[in-house]
């Protein structure tokens, strides 16, 4: 059985432009990886008619699935329909379900007047099969073409997801005999990346051709990733075995064996141990909140946090006396011990985080330069402190602090739980 | 003068797996877009030999430009400079000044024995000119055939970003004669993006080849992009006529008339009346205090917000009633507008957001199900309440329900403030 490749191409300016981060490629490569197809490129081009049609041309050969999204809005701008049904050879004929379906949708969904721009998404190429858009008003076409299987969906990311779960990916396990793709992941820390290399150098020289490995540095740690195909009927048993001999070579630094991401990873001992976390944040301004509650049932050790940006805040809402403040500044190892004392008082977690830094671009001194953090993780018997150096750009040092903060907590936890 | 055209390939097995959504690519063109190069084609690749010489080849005559990133990695799984000594004809040797850098990196700043593979960051193909990177070990590369310019980067985000500021845009102002791409932008509430499109269809059809319009809708609101091209002394008022032309049109529904993001827009207003915000979330778990808080200077009228997860801190933080909590539930009105009222008590903050829902994918009933979510915005004398029926993935309803609230709050503030 030979590999099944796909192609991933996004149309629309705005990726050119820079406007939107295409975070539907990921996403479909995803899916499409589940279920042991490879990607073999993702490409974004602009509304252009030339450059579609150029990019069409290009895959063939490449790639036994082309996916494309976007560029099946009704106003003037999107050309996709227009092109494909050119390029397929077909004309412009109003698809009766399609209709239906609008109608519906502007009748009983968005209860709005349907218009004649709006009508017009019904009309689809006379080539192709029409996949129903459940979720909006833009059908999906599949087109076929010398072996190659097209298929043009919305770039409207809940439109096209729910295009490609219910109808593209069971499509696609019916047309082709596919393998399976098995990832294997664990995470380690305090160890850097060439450190690491050199640690499983022999076991790297010493993989079998068939299984891949990658170091993917993440925020001061490493996680490591082995991958391979499985055919059907195939055991993963080799994979498992390089897995568990990677696992006992880096098992000093080794700090969990899934792919699990740090908020999600946090949550699982959490859970196990039915203990409660809170945070109290100045600097990193609710993200380490927000990366906490992104993982469903997060209400079961989350309790809540205090954003105190304001020294008053820190003051009325947390109990960081002024003296505090004033004597050591709000960025400072005192005042984030003080914060999450305040904390741990105000909502009973069994750990809290506290943070307190500066972002920038503005706001720093020589003494407490722009990336200056203080955090400090703690129970109410313990606490730890660490102070950061960050030399990022604002958005960045906010996302960095708080997976730091993230990943101080864990070693706390780790170190001090019970 | 014609237009200068560049490619962006992305290196990297991470990226077709859908492991890494690509951000840099995005922030690359916003950067060619603002020096007069237009971004033809985005395209991401594995870390596979044969694919980036493919990509390499296929480019050649589409864009006189070809910026690649990622792949330079010290380990065994990044075979981009490989690729490129290989194809640009030339051998590895020691490049004298990136070998001072990369014993200085590791020496001075990271405090760390420098090992055999990271000074093979050094080595780069003897057919090149040298980038130094600023911020990591992996040097840039420029490569030169046949009229085009390749320029390879690191793919780390911080590494390749400051490489582009410092060398390559400056490099690539000072290789070609640039136009200057001019895009303005207006957002609009109120209106639909079909209805939007009947209200300025005239227009539309009306307007010369040279400018294009997109409808780019954005929770709720239609953002309009008008674009051109103006050469070197000519005048960009055409399109400044155009967009005044377009105002007058949507005027009714018209909220901004420059490309602000919502929490910028009411960053601004705020800072103007020196007044300030704070938050009380519930299921939107800090990220409205994140958005908030991503703009640069916003400690001038963001004060802190209470993020009350769980009931206890409902009532502990906030001063909602037990009573309320058990009559109404914690997703109710009632409950929302009494977390509205206690926030303006505690933060004595100018304005507020309440938030109250269910995320998913668990949680829901009958009565209430997954993406019920209940809004407050309001001062001290007034405030208004929004009921939503969100449909998205967890993530999504987050992220939606936060814009909403914003969206929410700034036409609050419109209606209601001083």
């Amino acid at each position: 059985m030979k590999q099944v490749y796909a192609t991933i191409i996004t149309i629309g300016d705005e990726l050119l432009i820079g406007q939107v981060i295409d975070t539907n490629s990921a996403w479909i490569a995803r899916q499409l990886n589940q279920c042991g197809i490879a990607v073999k490129k993702r490409v974004a081009v602009g509304d252009s008619y030339h450059d579609i049609v150029h990019e069409l041309d290009a895959q063939s050969g490449g790639a036994e699935i082309i996916l494309l999204t976007g560029g099946l809005g009704p106003t003037d701008d999107d050309i996709t329909k227009k092109v494909l049904c050119d390029y397929f050879g077909g004309k412009l004929v109003i698809n009766k379900a399609a209709l239906a379906h609008v109608k519906y949708l502007f009748e009983k969904v968005f209860k709005r007047t349907v218009s004649e721009v709006n009508l017009k998404q019904a009309e689809v190429p006379d080539v192709c099969e029409v996949i129903q858009n459940k979720r909006g008003s833009a059908p999906g076409m599949i087109f076929r073409k010398n072996g190659v299987i097209y298929i043009s969906m919305p770039g409207v990311p809940y439109e096209m997801k729910g295009m490609v779960t219910d109808s593209v990916i069971p499509l696609l396990i019916n047309s082709f005999t596919l393998p399976f793709i098995v990832h294997k992941y664990m995470l380690t820390a305090g160890i850097g990346e060439s450190a690491l290399a050199e640690v499983i150098h022999d076991f790297e020289t010493s993989l079998p051709a068939e299984i891949k490995l990658a170091y993917l540095p993440n925020y001061g740690m490493v996680r490591l990733r082995l991958s391979t195909t499985v055919l059907p009927g195939e055991s993963e048993m080799k994979i498992e075995n390089k897995f568990a001999e990677l696992k006992g070579l880096v098992r000093e630094y080794l700090v969990s064996d899934n792919d699990d991401t740090m908020p999600e990873l946090i949550g699982k001992i959490l859970k196990d141990k039915k203990e409660t976390i809170s945070t109290a944040e100045s600097c990193t301004g609710g993200y380490i909140a927000h990366l906490l509650t992104s993982v469903p049932g997060s209400s079961a050790y989350y309790q809540g946090s205090v954003i105190s940006y304001s020294n008053e805040l820190k003051h009325d809402l947390l109990g960081v006396s002024k003296n505090t403040l004033e004597s050591f500044g709000a960025v400072s190892e005192e005042t984030v011990i003080k914060m999450l004392h305040g904390l741990l008082n105000q909502t009973n977690s069994t750990y809290g985080i506290a943070t307190s830094g500066i972002m920038g671009p503005e706001g720093g001194t020589p003494d407490k330069p722009v990336g200056t953090v203080w955090i400090a993780a703690g129970n109410n018997t313990r606490h730890a402190t660490q102070k950061l150096h960050l030399r990022f750009s604002r958005e960045r040092n906010i996302e960095v602090a708080s997976m730091m903060a993230l990943n101080f907590l864990l070693k706390f936890i780790l170190e001090n739980g019970t």
